[in-house]
Parts: structure tokens; C-alpha cells; sequence
């Protein structure tokens, strides 16, 4: 990869080539080494889209509700970009997968761009990669991007955090389960969908999340409780409405620019823990570590007295300006 | 928390009084300062334990058949650990834990140590202290120690990775669905039981087991399926005969040693990434970081090229032992 074919692939992604989108994603992705060289560039483009996240149990309707949304958004005229991501699981990898076939019926509209994000590979992965991912559909200009996951797990929940606007999708009879954290949900939710709504339950499924919200006020935003029925399209308009509601209050009131300032620290604070990994990385392959874990092995030494006497003998000092050795 | 009293907590729990062993492990979970010098002193008394991994769907049946294994161990008079692990998940939270409850019979036992671990705050957070509650386990010297966890994602995989023997529990009908991915339980599993085997289907889900190994060796040690009925013990006996024959298998043939130094490595390599971190959090807290973030809030400068400039400037060597600014 030259740095000429690298900034093709970016003028490329900048006149919305999503073939050019997908390349330079999964450069990222990969930690290619000219990841941040991409990065670097898209960055000054970024922090208009809206980001729009979806999660739910397995199973909630999601996905089928994501689809609506997409359809709504192409209906208005606007450009989508939407990343999928999948907590792989031994036991629930095939299922999601499946759940997401029905997504491909856009892929030849060419307003639609779809990545499924995969958490194979090292802890963290994903929610390492997915920051960067939206920054890239971000600085191309897409207005908005959904982000769909099951909530699953930390990784997932960090991912949420990536939004803007979170949709947390449960389903009728839901209330009456001991399956979910609610206090949980109530967190991160800023609009709640309750889906399946042909199905019995419906009333008491959203009188139980009122109350769980009377229970967490006061709200500056209190989150609105839609109904819908994804598989036929109702009630997709008005969730959209929703989304677009919430987004004018993050807007009008300075929190989406607080909830960017404070996105941007954090990244900023990833970049440094991603560079300081990279030199331990190189550090376990030199002769030092080997030497030490010979030690370890043996018993005669333990690794975390050993971690301190590598990072102490390559002085590697403390990053706020310390000497070695002064640390605790 | 004085010298003083870690020493006498150690004394203790090498005592087997559980309720210092249950206080070191929190002191080691939550990071405090007496954490390393905890695990120092208990580092050289480790290496004898056996680590028995139990893995599956939710509502497979997993504690249950803990519990029973418990039972059987201690009828064979020996003492035991067990370290039940929770990804906490907005939505499956209280199910697990409901799950977890019927453990509590063995509370009264002093032979049974059982310790929940959590996986809130950090991502890592549990696979970073599940080891480590484990050494301090093996180092007391119970000489088997239970991992139970839900396989749902990464954390927990790396949690399995922590046993020296490994079961997957399946029920009938599990063949028949697309929920799984098998090839992924087959490199994790040393032994597999189909629970709730007084159910149909039992036959089928067998033979699919054994049509799945058939496709993956030559094996060394070919992973035995076992059928179990766990809430009335039925099966139980031959289950820990198995998992006897597998340590024996990996004791007579050298591999228990070569795992448990491998394990050594990586726990090296994550204390070495962990004292990194340690000092990243305080770059952070820094004023260079602080003008850096204006920075980027401003999108004047890019994350990445920031977090590289943080630690140059710092004065952070390479610690193979390069000098700031020669590395990419």
C-alpha cells in the first residue's frame, strides 16, 4: 500500500465509492501501518454525522427494525451508513448472523453502505475499531449512521457509547421476565421501542418501563416509549420523528457538542494506551522478556515484579515526567 | 491496610480460613496497593492445582452440574474452589444470577470455597482478575479449583483459557439448531456432556458430537461425550472420572507443564501491558494531555498523531531499547 494508493482510496471514499469505504475500513481495522496515516486525514472532516445506535436482546427484532429505518431515511432522500456488529460467541455466532441477511436487501442501493463489524481477534478489538469506523463514515459525509448490537456485553455497551442516540429495542411480556437488567437499560436508552407490538402485552410492557422511568427522574430528556411492528413497517416513521427529536435537544442544548469533547478525550486517551501496547509488544519479543519469563517459570520470580524490573531496566520512565524507579 | 495485616491475611487463608482468602481476592480484584505484594508472596506456592473449566448456553445446566461435581469431589473427601463467572449484561444479568443461587447450599461447608466474580467496571476487567483469584486458589492449595462461566464472548473464551481441563456442556436438540458455532466449542472442549439427558434427542445430539470430532483429528486425547441428568446426579461419577483421566493424560504426557508456562508468559506480558496502562492513566491526569485534547476538540490535531506526541515528548523510550523519535 503507497501513500499515492492511500490518499486514491481516500478521494475515492470522498466521492461516497463504498468499495473505497470498505478498503480503507478494514486498513484500519487490521492496524495496517497506514491506519493512522487514513485517520489523520478523514479526522478534520469529522463530527457532523448523527450516530444512531440500536441494541437489544437476541431475538428482539432489531435488525428487522434497523431495515425500516433505512427505508424511511432513503424515503427522505438522505444517504445511510450502518455498522453491524457482532459479539462473536461460540453459542450465539450463527444466529446473529443470520439475523443479518435481511440487510443485504440494500445492497445495491447505492445510498446504503453496511459493514458488519466482527469481535473476533484480541479483547477489545471491536470496540476499538468501531470509533474508528464511524469516524471514517463520519468524514465522508454520510448524515447518519446506525450502529446495531446486541447487548451482550461490555464491549457492546461501549459501543453504544459511540452513538449519539441510543435505541434500546425490547418486546412485549418483556416486563414480566427476570431475563434483564433494567436499571441497566433505563442508563443508556434515549428512546425505548417496544417491538412485536401485535403481540399481546404491549400495554403493560410500556406502563413497566413508565415506571421504571418515573423511578430515574428528573429528566432534562425523558426517553418516549414508541410501539412498533418492524416486520410490516408500523410505527417506523414515528420512531424516526423520535430520533430526530432527541438529536435537536442534544443539539439545542450543547450536549452533542459536550458528548463529542468528551468522546474525542477518550479517544485520545485509547491512543496513547494503543501506543504504549505496541512497545510492550515489542518488548516481549526481546531477549529481556525471555529472560525473565524463564524466571517466572521457574517460579523464582513473579510477573509483576518482573513487568516492573523490564519497563524499570529499559527506562522506560513514567509518562508524567517521572524517573525510573520512582514509582510506586 | 498495613504490612502487617496482609501478612496475617496470608497466614490465614493458608490456613483455609476462607474469609481471608475472600478479602486477598478483593484486595487483588480491585487494584489495591498491596495487590502485587499479595500475589508475590503467594506466587511460589502456586503450580499444583487443577483447573477445571465448565462452559455453555445459559440454561444448560451448568451449576447444576457444578454443584453436583462439588458433591462428588467432596464425598471423595477432597477440598475445592470455585470461581463463578458473571458477564454482566443488561440482559441477561438476572438470570445468571438467579442461576447461581442453588451454589449456596455448599455455603455452610468449609470445604468449598465459592467466589462470584463480576465482570462490571472495565473491559477486562474479569479476565484480568480471574487468573489471578485463581492463583491465590492454588496457592492455598486446594487441589481442584471450578471455573463456571457462560461462553457469550471473548472474555470468557479467555477465561476457559485459564483451565487446564475444559467442559462443554450441551443439551439434546442443541444439534438441530444454528445457534451454535460447533467448530468453535470443538477447540475448546476436553470433555462434553450432554445434560439433561433424560430428554429426547440425547442419541442425536451424541452422534452429531462425535461426527463434529471425527471431522477434527487425529487427536491426541480425543474428547470423551459424556451423558448427564445434573439435578438428580445422575452421570456425575463418570463426568469426574473423565476429567481425571484428562489431567492424567496431560500430566504423563508433558503438556500440563508446557500449558502452565505458556500461561506463565501471557501473564507476564499482561503485567507488563498493566504497568503500561498504569502509567498512561497518568499522562492522562497531566497538563500536556489536557493542552493536547484542546487540540483535538478543535480538530486541529488527530488523536493518534497526539497520543505519539504525548509520549515523545515525555520522553518515553521504546522499551526494546530505542531511543524517542526512532520508532515509526
Amino acid at each position: 500500500m503507497t501513500e499515492r494508493t492511500t490518499a486514491d482510496l481516500i478521494d475515492a471514499a470522498l466521492q461516497h465509492d463504498f468499495r473505497a469505504v470498505a478498503r480503507l475500513i478494514s486498513l484500519v481495522e487490521d492496524g495496517h501501518p497506514s491506519a493512522v496515516s487514513i485517520l489523520s486525514q478523514l479526522f478534520p472532516r469529522t463530527g457532523s454525522a448523527h450516530v444512531v445506535g440500536l441494541t437489544g436482546a437476541p431475538g428482539s427484532g432489531k435488525s428487522t427494525l434497523t431495515d425500516g429505518l433505512i427505508r424511511h431515511v432513503r424515503s427522505l432522500g438522505d444517504e445511510v451508513g450502518v455498522l453491524a456488529v457482532d459479539p462473536s460467541s461460540p453459542f450465539t455466532g450463527g444466529a446473529i448472523l443470520g439475523d443479518r441477511i435481511r440487510m443485504q436487501d440494500h445492497v445495491a442501493d447505492p445510498g446504503v453502505y453496511i459493514r458488519s463489524m466482527g469481535s473476533r481477534g484480541h479483547l477489545g478489538g471491536v470496540s476499538e475499531a468501531t470509533p474508528k469506523a464511524l469516524m471514517i463514515l463520519d468524514a465522508i459525509g454520510l448524515p447518519h449512521v446506525f450502529v446495531e448490537t446486541v447487548g451482550v456485553g461490555q464491549a457492546e455497551v461501549e459501543i453504544v457509547e459511540s452513538a449519539d442516540t441510543t435505541i434500546v429495542v425490547v418486546n412485549p411480556g418483556w416486563g414480566d421476565s427476570v431475563q434483564a437488567n433494567k436499571a441497566g437499560l433505563m442508563e443508556i436508552g434515549d428512546v425505548f421501542v417496544v417491538n412485536k407490538a401485535d403481540r399481546e402485552g404491549v400495554d403493560e410492557t410500556r406502563r413497566d418501563l413508565e415506571q421504571m422511568l418515573d423511578l430515574g427522574g428528573p429528566w432534562a430528556w425523558r426517553p418516549p416509549i414508541l410501539s412498533t411492528v418492524a416486520t410490516d413497517g408500523e410505527g417506523t416513521a414515528d420512531l424516526w420523528d423520535a430520533v430526530r427529536k432527541h438529536r435537536f435537544f442534544l443539539e439545542s442544548t450543547g450536549r452533542m457538542n459536550d458528548m463529542r469533547s468528551a468522546r474525542l478525550r477518550h479517544e485520545l486517551h485509547r491512543a496513547v494506551v494503543a501506543e504504549l501496547l505496541r512497545r510492550a509488544e515489542r518488548a516481549a519479543e526481546g531477549d529481556r522478556f525471555v529472560a525473565l519469563a524463564a524466571e517466572v517459570d521457574a517460579r523464582r520470580l513473579d510477573p509483576w515484579t518482573a513487568a516492573r524490573r523490564l519497563l524499570d531496566a529499559a527506562e522506560v520512565r513514567d509518562v508524567s515526567g517521572g524517573r525510573p524507579g520512582t514509582h510506586r
